[in-house]
């Protein structure tokens, strides 16, 4: 018999489901509307019937399936289950792993979505046999995951891998978090744009941007910057340059502090860069890290794309599927 | 028959060994001046010494002794137990390690030396039971240990726990490893005095340091800072107050990051703050903390002392001893 998993990537916006082989063949999938409007209820009834979805694609035995991994967003409690708290959903406390099961009738494992990504790329992307990896991804925020001896490191409040919120210039711009000088509030999309945004609307900067976005400079996004790049824009070059020098001193902290074999870089900003930027990273990182702890370690960039939610629920599944039995 | 292990803390300037039981019992100890001027031989037979006199002291038979742990200056590799580079001794690439099994017939293992404090205060002190634990020991510069799953954690390099050198204040003060801003650039008994010597000897400000110290600000350390501070020194107290503010900046970024079960502060600095200051500590830390991050996380005070290096260096004799038979 074949031993396939469900995996689950579950945004704000859009529910992906897959059926995936042991060898990270995806055999099947399906892609619905969230509706996170419509309440928690009517969302996992929703997961559940994209799931269906999907099996029906893959034309799969049903049997054939052991769990479901899923990705989730906001703060949960990967032993529980529980959603504590995903404000792009709307939940407070909702019990996804339970409510799963009892619609689809399969042991369920949930985990945060930047986990699942960290241990997509761990299982079949960049980090491959790995024992040690961070996992920083840069798009409307900056999460990331650490895998420690292979597996998912969780953290004494299920809340480990938060590398946006390293502090790396105190006293620097506010952060969505309330504080100040997080690695989010310089290196985020987020704070890239509201830097670009700042200097044309404000100081009068040129840039290709209001072209880029039909002037609605609400809407650059990570494709609008990736073209401004490549058109060798001097103003969204200069903000980049800022934003990849502190991600460099963020990354710099982690080699000194945790030391881990390697660290993988994903998420629309890093995808929006090219290699001389990567290069400029690591020459900063390399600036920043103490003599001899760098030897060891491996920066790179994530392969799998928007694949590695899918993948690293389907790593999720197996994983603590052989736990549990 | 008891298993009693030898426990080596190794200095710059003096070498002090003990006998130490399973209970972390100190049944003897010893301690002679380092000698590093005479070169690595003649210190490692000093070190030899030293061992056979705390256990001459201890009483106990010879046969009891299992094995030496021993903490040690500089990077090195506690699998070769190869000192790489201690610049306090003048040694690069000595083998300690096999140096002292010549000597003394007994398997010996090789720790950093905060590594080693970290493993003591983990084994015997503040952090008994955690299986995963940062210390941060605070004194001329700033060192971290890294404990996870209950065991010393390396990283890639053998480096992890350069908790002195995450980046706290991008383009921030100068620090000795060279970039600027490390957490170890401001919050450090260098960085301490530093500011203090600036503020008095350039800027005229009143302070008692001078009369503490006999006029020579050089002399500047902890027993003279902790009774300025117990004599309500303005100035002191009020560089005090910025340093331990960088010091709660850089053990927010440890929480949001790794999340660890505990956080342990020891060292000088640590010892000479009153629990207003730890007070002050743990309101930056939750004010820079995201939410959810701190519940599970304890931030307390070492309780060794100056015990950590040998009752650490009887921990890592045993644990290692464990692992290789």
């Amino acid at each position: 018999m074949d031993s396939n998993v469900i995996a689950v990537d579950m945004g704000g916006t859009k529910i992906l489901a897959a059926v995936v082989n042991a060898e990270g063949d995806i055999l099947g999938t399906a892609k619905i509307p969230t509706k996170a409007d419509k309440g928690a209820a009517v969302v996992i009834d929703r997961i559940a019937s994209c799931i269906q979805k999907a099996v029906d694609k893959s034309r799969v035995a049903r049997a054939s399936i052991q769990a479901v991994g899923i990705g989730a967003p906001g703060p949960l409690d990967p032993g529980t289950g529980i959603v504590l708290f995903a404000p792009n959903l709307g939940w407070t406390n909702v019990p996804l792993k339970t409510e799963l099961e009892n619609r689809v009738c399969l042991p369920t494992f949930v985990d945060n979505d930047v986990n699942v990504g960290t241990l997509g790329e761990h299982a079949f992307g960049a980090g491959k046999g790995m024992s040690t990896l961070v996992g920083i991804f840069v798009g409307t925020g900056i999460g990331g995951g650490i895998i420690m001896d292979g597996e998912l490191f969780h953290g004494a409040s299920q809340t480990a891998g938060e590398i946006g919120h390293i502090i790396v210039k105190a006293g620097g711009p506010r952060c969505g978090c309330g504080t100040r000088g997080c690695l989010e509030a310089l290196a985020s999309r987020t704070a890239i744009t509201r830097q670009l945004q700042k200097a044309i609307v404000k100081k009068g900067k040129k840039s290709i941007l209001p072209e880029l976005t039909g002037g609605d400079l609400k809407l650059i996004r990570s494709g609008a910057l990736a073209k401004a790049l490549r058109s060798n824009d001097k103003l969204t070059m200069k903000v980049f340059k800022k934003a990849t020098k502190y991600l460099g001193v963020g990354i710099a902290s982690i080699v000194n502090f945790l030391n881990p074999e390697m660290i993988v870089l994903g998420g629309g900003v890093v995808e929006a860069l090219d290699d001389s930027f990567l290069d400029d990273i690591a020459a900063v990182v390399a600036d920043y890290s103490l003599p001899n702890t760098l030897s060891g370690v491996r920066i790179v960039k994530a392969q799998l794309g928007d694949d590695a939610g899918i993948l690293g629920a389907a790593a999720l599944a197996r994983q603590r599927l052989a736990a549990v039995t």
